[in-house]
């Protein structure tokens, strides 16, 4: 019985937000690393990863970062990643794997890979998880458990170093699925670019109506709206990158959404609710085969808080008993 | 000290789903009514709210149900609801209270007022809180607490009446506020029509791709299209007849949405990320807003649950160290 290996020796942790940091975190539990080096492109940040000691070290430069790791993770918005990859390139180790967790694969494939020299292994993965907080005290060890993590290994990548990451995320407890650049594209864009397009639209929408106020819109935002602020309240400069980034696959899921939203809206219009019906009770299924499959949580409401009923006396005396 | 009075001597509640088996619950829980007596359309509804013990009495008709009642709450479909009026209108007791639980009103109003009687009340109200989940084994007693009731007393209703069912529903652990039934169908077409609408034309568009398969679109669903999946599993007769009950606030609002579509479409098409940023950045606050007055829950991710961290040996042996 030997003592479980440490995947790698050093990890390079470029960019500490919500993600990043969870990964640090998730390394440390895990003991997936024997060191882990940081670092951020602002100073608050860099302070405020090393005050809640998420790494063994945090240096202030990129290159810094990167010398003599055999990992390197860069988790920043997908429009930074061309500059980061030609900042690092000459610095890398030779036999390092180099990987990232950008929500788009496509463009972060034709800006980081040039810049990445020969001997160094190019893996690009993306977490597919995360929450509506940013920032370097938003992450959690635990955020990639049962969640998928996603590898786009370029053509010709050494399926050992391939490997070796495959490993390194399911230690942190994730599923690991690897595709083409341009499927996961098409995959993301219908599973999660259009949902927060969707989502931050609805919300701007309920926001700049003159006959309803602002007011009425958050106190009665239980009636379903509240669900889609979560997502809108994402992290916009991220979400600004994945939308230019991912562009095309975008516009052709919007394309197909508004064909769709004008088929309901035409059925409303027409009365026509056995049209309604049956698209709602299609719709029903699919959330059932995500909480079959262990992607979200069976408990009513997502499992949100209900606080205790109050057992106050009544506001006045009513009733026939007294 | 005298013991606290019970504001009802005998609620009749016609319909035990989600809504009305919580009535039925929180009444209990609080002591709000001396006796409850339910009915349901289905016998097999109607076995189950006996089996749970959520009534004093179960009977089979609503004419049955509202004999001697000085409350009756219809929490019924609203395409459902003339119906009802109709039948239970001729046995309803004279100063008895008539509501429902509709989430729209002004339907409700016009098909329901005219056949109660002279000496009846009727106050529509409107409780915004609700979850996926349908049926009698579904509620619970704390699902109106901190939520918002809105009344939409017809002009000229006995201002009493109004006074004891806001009471009702005070103790309920509700929230109360009252405005006109057009006003009310405005303000929930989108904080609630609008928001399920959306979620349910989504849901269905990720379900009808060729270049995506259904199974990667439940596998990747965490990336933000699970949030919608929950209340497209809402109830589709209910959802059917809110549509087709509000059709006029609910095309108003759809159509302010597409243009807010079109207008972030042209701003990924134009690769404008400035008019993104400025968009997701504001989408934020709202949030922010939310969360702050207490109608949604700080927790990240809703409060889904996150598993711990599986602690098991590496896959294959790895690193520098063995």
């Amino acid at each position: 019985m030997s003592k479980p290996a440490t995947l790698f020796n050093r990890v390079a942790l470029i960019g500490v937000g919500l993600i990043g940091s969870s990964i640090a975190r998730a390394v440390r539990a895990q003991g997936a690393a024997t060191s882990i080096v940081a670092t951020a492109r602002s100073a608050a940040t860099r302070r405020r990863v090393a005050e809640l000691g998420l790494a063994d070290q945090v240096v202030e430069s990129n290159a810094a970062a990167v010398e003599g790791a055999d990992l390197v993770i860069v988790s920043i918005p997908v429009g930074a990643c061309a500059a980061v990859a030609a900042e690092i390139g000459p610095h890398l180790a030779p036999g390092a794997i180099v990987s990232d967790v950008g929500s788009v694969k496509g463009a972060v494939v034709r800006d980081m890979a040039p810049h990445l020299p020969k001997g160094v292994h190019f893996v690009p993965a993306h977490p597919v998880a995360g929450t509506e907080y940013s920032g370097p005290d938003a992450g959690f060890a635990e955020l990639f458990v049962n969640r998928w993590c996603i590898l786009t290994p370029p053509a010709g990548t050494d399926p050992q170093a391939v490997d070796r990451l495959a490993a390194f995320w399911r230690l942190l407890g994730a599923n690991v699925d690897s595709m083409t650049p341009d499927h996961h594209d098409l995959v993301l864009a219908v599973t999660s670019h259009l949902p927060h397009l969707i989502a931050y639209t609805i919300v701007g929408t309920a926001d700049e109506l003159e006959a309803v106020t602002r007011s009425e819109v958050l106190k009665f935002s239980a009636g379903g709206f509240r669900d889609f602020t979560r997502i809108a309240a994402s992290d916009p400069t991220m979400w600004r990158d994945v939308f230019l980034a991912n562009k095309d696959a975008v516009l052709e899921m919007l394309g197909r959404f508004n064909e769709d939203v004008a088929a309901l809206t035409k059925a409303i219009r027409r009365g026509d609710g056995d049209a309604l019906f049956e698209h709602f009770t299609r719709t029903r299924a699919i959330r059932k085969g995500i909480v079959d499959i262990g992607q979200d949580s069976p408990a009513p409401d997502f499992g949100r808080p209900h606080p205790d009923l109050p057992h106050e006396p009544l506001p006045k005396p009513y009733g026939s008993e007294d």
